[in-house]
């Protein structure tokens, strides 16, 4: 950090798995951290949430609780950000939403910190956190847009139960319990027991019959990556883990490449880590990957699907509470302080914004 | 059935968790059994099978124990199978093998009995059954090439604990009881803890950084679907369900198609089902096609990666060891007695296999 004024900050769903991760993770980093105010609905107001050797009092989260706060990290859900974010906007707090509310509004910027924080340059007061598939994914594809060149990408996604909450978490957890113990499974937070299965609805349908997940991962991966037309789709699949999401991707790219420059470009994108060694059976997992805040990439070999040498197949994972949400949120901060873009006031408008909404 | 002549039968691996499948579909079908001789290592030797309401002796496969035996079904591994299958088919026994161990052998039909069982036609006394993931795979894109033709395929797959066997089946219910116990998980049969984890290892690594499974998906896939040059790419990928693989599919196909077309295409198969209504959140799911003999498809969509309409995406799921594995033996076994081609004497040679192995 090379600003060392402190910055007030809030966090919005602060006792929440992922506000919980965003609390953690300011905490661990050298944030320049004035007050930190934690703030939720009014049910969970007045519970206190340790943070190293303190301990905060949860506030409701009102517009008027952003008063004199600098940056405020949201993950309170789409309904809350639609209703809050231009609240502190308009007090004059820069908001990261880790919602969908803002993400492909063309005057929020949609930003993956090592890929596009250049956007940032263009914010109003809100900046838009990508969803956790996306964002594992955004820095592995920037490396291969930037060389070879990418014709089209299919993404199978192994998501886990940590990216509906800490409720799906629990359900998971009794629906193990329920199957040691021989009692039946009761599902309520999602359609069908996740426990020893592999559910392909993640969030909503959509009428084109891709689910809203998947939909994320077309739209805002040609947000961030600025390629408009980029040819991806996507299976978003919930499977019984509880933290990491694991994802197999098969990318033609518009020049050949081999696996060894590829892993070479991976290796070189800022918080990208390759662990690809076969003969050691090492490759990404789930459980290794969470609590860290690097991306992983493996299993990258020649897809031999594509002709020319233009196919590229690998596995990526990453703790989706951390650089899928939290960390990237916390990165962002730390960019707009170093910076100097905390305030929104001065800023550029929507006009000029140099991305547009793919259609 | 309409040839009613009694059978005699042997199944070879008869105490593991595929063999033991072999035998309830056996039972279940109207097949024309005439003796059922249940064959396992010598370890096994002396166990006793319930079959019905019958309880049968497991007796030592060995070459003499194959004296008098029409039909074979093994699924004893590819070490035993190289070894006595050719034992068997010198006494005339026609051997149906569930292992790896012929299928690439272009004087051994590979047959999904949906697909090719014209194959059978030309067998010399050992047919193989293909691998579950391609198994389930291969009806599917038969109606796609069939009808508007393929150019390209990627699969991903989130494939059971019970396709490697009961001892994986113990580790993740170990694992899963460990965790509720909270004691460390142990690892012996795969190389990472299995629960709560996705493992994109399935099979040996090969030289060209796939897994074997990932690869017989490739070469299997050709072999049956008598594509020799099919464009197809695959991640096998273990996660922690007991029964039933799953498959995220992805085609590109040389005419259009549009999701309701490949829907008839796909219900017009025999033994495919289709269940697509996310509006009623309908879609296949590992738990429910366990114990099921059919393939089911779901999420049918159009690929918006492909241009021109010629993309279609959609999810199979079937239970890898009834159709994945002893159903279609017995279907083999089924269609065999039905057209007289028990007996490999008298056989065409490999020279008219008119399947070449592709390269």
């Amino acid at each position: 950090m090379s600003q060392s004024t402190p910055l007030s900050v809030a966090v919005v769903g602060a006792t929440g798995v992922v506000g919980r991760t965003m609390v953690q993770v300011l905490h661990e980093r050298d944030f320049p951290l004035g007050e930190l105010r934690l703030l939720a609905s009014g049910r969970s107001a007045g519970r206190t949430v340790q943070v190293g050797d303190r301990s905060i009092e949860v506030l409701e989260a009102t517009g008027d609780a952003f008063e004199g706060v600098d940056i405020a990290l949201f993950s309170a859900g789409a309904e809350t950000s639609k209703e809050l974010a231009p609240q502190a906007a308009a007090r004059g707090t820069t908001v990261i939403d880790n919602s969908s509310a803002w993400r492909m509004d063309p005057a929020v910027p949609l930003v993956v910190s090592q890929v596009n924080a250049g956007d940032l340059d263009w914010h109003e007061g809100i900046v838009a956190n990508p969803n956790c598939s996306t964002m594992q994914l955004a820095p592995v594809l920037m490396a291969l847009r930037d060389s070879v060149g990418i014709e089209r990408v299919v993404v199978d996604t192994y998501q886990s139960v940590s990216g509906t909450g800490a409720d799906a978490m629990a359900e998971l957890e009794g629906q193990i319990r329920a199957h040691v113990a021989g009692e039946p499974k009761e599902a309520s937070i999602y359609q069908h027991p996740i426990a020893f299965n592999a559910l392909p609805e993640i969030d909503v349908f959509l009428d084109n019959g891709y689910t809203k997940e998947e939909w994320k991962v077309v739209t805002e991966s040609r947000r961030i990556l600025h390629l408009p037309e980029l040819r991806i789709s996507c299976t978003a699949v919930r499977v019984p883990v509880f933290v990491s999401h694991s994802e197999a991707v098969h990318v033609e790219t518009t020049e050949p490449l081999t696996p060894e420059r590829a892993r070479r470009l991976f290796a070189s994108v800022a918080g990208v880590v390759v662990n690809d060694d076969p003969a050691s059976h090492a490759y990404p997992l789930a459980t290794d990957a969470a609590g860290r805040d690097e991306i992983f990439v493996g299993r990258v070999r020649q897809d031999p699907s594509v002709r020319d040498g233009r196919g590229i197949a690998f596995w990526v994972v990453s703790d989706n509470l951390r650089k899928g949400a939290a960390t990237n949120a916390v990165e962002i901060a730390e960019q707009l302080a170093e910076r100097g873009w905390v305030k929104a006031a001065g800023r550029r408008g929507a006009a000029a914004a140099p991305v547009e909404t793919p259609a």
